[in-house]
């Protein structure tokens, strides 16, 4: 029982405070710290990481006790009201479950949700737990097609007959169970308008693939999902995102992960994916030149950003994409191969690029 | 064969324009006008609908000619390229698979997506036909669970087991048919959050009623779909939002319609459709006022705007609701009943307001 081993880390976490209060000691707890200072892009393991340093909470320390007994509140309220019951609870609710005044005080035990939020990721780097272990969720978003059956609470849900509509993912994906999985690989898209055309096509039957989309940045729920996939079942992962420094950032935070979700990485990121396009080659290539969109300060002052990330930076192929897209001064979207046919995306785009292995690692 | 239908309509269209060529005249297109000065919220039917004003575009006319192409060039795809396949694309794809140099000029056809979604607007008041049924999508957005069976393309969907997720609404949902519906009513929520709350509680199992979600704004594909459950299953649907001007107007474009698709209201609004929270006295009878927030500009200014809608200025229920928004100067979301506990929404606040029929029309 998974549920078991978050409980008793809890329970732990929790005797210690009682101990040292027994003790007559200042009650403490030891986190590594979250900030930038403490974030490494690892090289070796291609992943955002938590460093080693550490800070310490004191309960007898007012600049501490706040936030100190926040961890407890929410920690307990885990355990009482979500562990216990096996209830899931999201960032906003939890928010208004730990948010009254502290008898005897005209204090709120929190005042605003990312006191409630920064608490949980205490928990998360105190347990080394997962949100999503701690029975906290975030949005709920994005859809699946294709050869998979998923046990979830007594049902069985096959995803090869859920007509044009599709598997609407969770928010949590831990606690999916895939019971059968018939596939080659794992197309996810950036776009839920090219999902819906792919789907039309039956392109994952014919492929023997499946499709999962969201609707721009990817959810936790959704990375676990496509990396639980990866490793559970060993897919390939292809990602298909517009031209852009904002598809290329979806892309990279799939696979290295995001610096606000460093200390999970582990559970998160999935280093094998690639990304498929759109690629500034295939704007020469696929002949589409005449859909590119002139890029606005915006988009100028992301690729800055973006090229200097890390994780780009060492990476001369990601390197030449986004010099080209400055050179070209423009973007391109994912819809601009309608332009050559409706169906030209699932009978010639996809189909060649995946047989000829073009894609950016 | 309703595709055939949307086929004979443009099959129509065309031949009037090339019967006026054959003659010699110069062709014409009549059509309702759209401005603001031609929608009508008609008090009887409570919907807004478009005035009986005309206008007529020619083809020779300059100030004319490049619409008229645009509406001409439009109808002749979504015949060639969507009905004749049994195809749907997103108003993004038909952009840019209109998106074309006039041959011998240096002009393109459309420059930007508003002129292509402009005219397919055109063809929907010309032909009495929807977006959906000439083939044309929107976003997809959206999940159901409940005691509902659809058939689309040869599946059967039961959403009574899709566990955690449910079913993903698709963009359009007129092709859908409803093979069992055992329902005693829908519940429409704003929040996805609140949707996995009460979809983890089964609600629907216990209540026996049907569970549909999006993420703000209701989208087309959605509004259909609760349209035609209300009409061909005679389901009464209750919509609950965030107590503040954004959910209310959520909630009066369901049952009234909007400005912007006035000329689709027959096809998308639903008049008896009725709003069960969160409202003002919500707030003082679950005891919420902790739980207030504190209006800012962008929500007095859009409380001003909601006030004077035709919709709401002629009920006095939803006139004393925006009042005592304004004099409490606070809104409250729908998550604020999660701080009387966990499923108190599920198991007290919904079954109570449900029973006594504590609605706002």
């Amino acid at each position: 029982m998974p549920e078991e081993d978050s409980k008793n880390s809890l329970k732990k976490f929790g005797k210690k405070i009682v101990e040292q209060t027994k003790k007559g000691k200042n009650p403490e707890i030891k986190l590594p710290l979250r900030n930038l200072s403490n974030i490494i892009y690892d090289k070796k393991s291609r992943t955002l990481t938590l460093g080693n340093k550490e800070g310490t909470r004191n309960f007898f320390n007012v600049a501490h006790a706040k936030k100190f007994l926040q961890t407890i509140e929410v920690a307990s309220l885990i355990k009482k009201e979500l562990l216990n019951t096996g209830k899931h609870e999201h960032l906003r609710g939890v928010f208004y479950m730990t948010k009254r005044t502290i008898p005897g005080t005209n204090v709120n035990l929190v005042d605003e949700q990312v006191e409630s939020d920064k608490a949980i990721e205490d928990l998360e780097v105190i347990t080394g737990l997962s949100r999503e272990q701690l029975h906290v969720s975030a949005n709920k978003m994005g859809s699946m097609v294709g050869n998979i059956i998923i046990k979830d609470t007594g049902d069985t849900i096959d995803c090869s007959k859920l007509g044009r509509g599709g598997y609407s993912i969770p928010s949590i994906t831990d606690e999916l169970s895939f019971s059968k999985v018939n596939a080659d690989y794992i197309l996810y898209m950036e776009k839920a308008a090219i999902f819906e055309r792919l789907n039309e096509d039956k392109f994952w039957k014919k492929n023997n693939c499946i499709l999962v989309t969201s609707q721009g940045q990817t959810t936790r729920g959704i990375r676990r999902l496509l990396q639980r996939l990866y490793e559970e079942k060993k897919l390939p992962i292809y990602v298909m995102t517009d031209f852009d420094a904002w598809g290329f950032y979806i892309y990279s935070v799939i696979k290295y992960g995001s610096i606000a979700l460093a200390h999970a990485s582990e559970k998160l990121t999935i280093p094998g994916v690639k990304f498929l396009g759109i690629t500034a080659d295939d704007i020469e290539k696929y002949d589409l030149k005449k859909h590119l969109i002139k890029l606005n300060d915006q988009d100028i002052k992301r690729i800055k950003q973006v090229v200097d990330y890390d994780w780009f930076k060492d990476n001369k192929d990601w390197q030449r994409q986004l010099k080209m897209m400055k050179q070209m001064n423009a973007k391109a979207e994912i819809q601009a191969l309608s332009s050559k046919g409706i169906s030209f995306i699932s009978e010639e785009y996809l189909p060649e690029k995946i047989k000829k292995k073009d894609f950016l690692d």
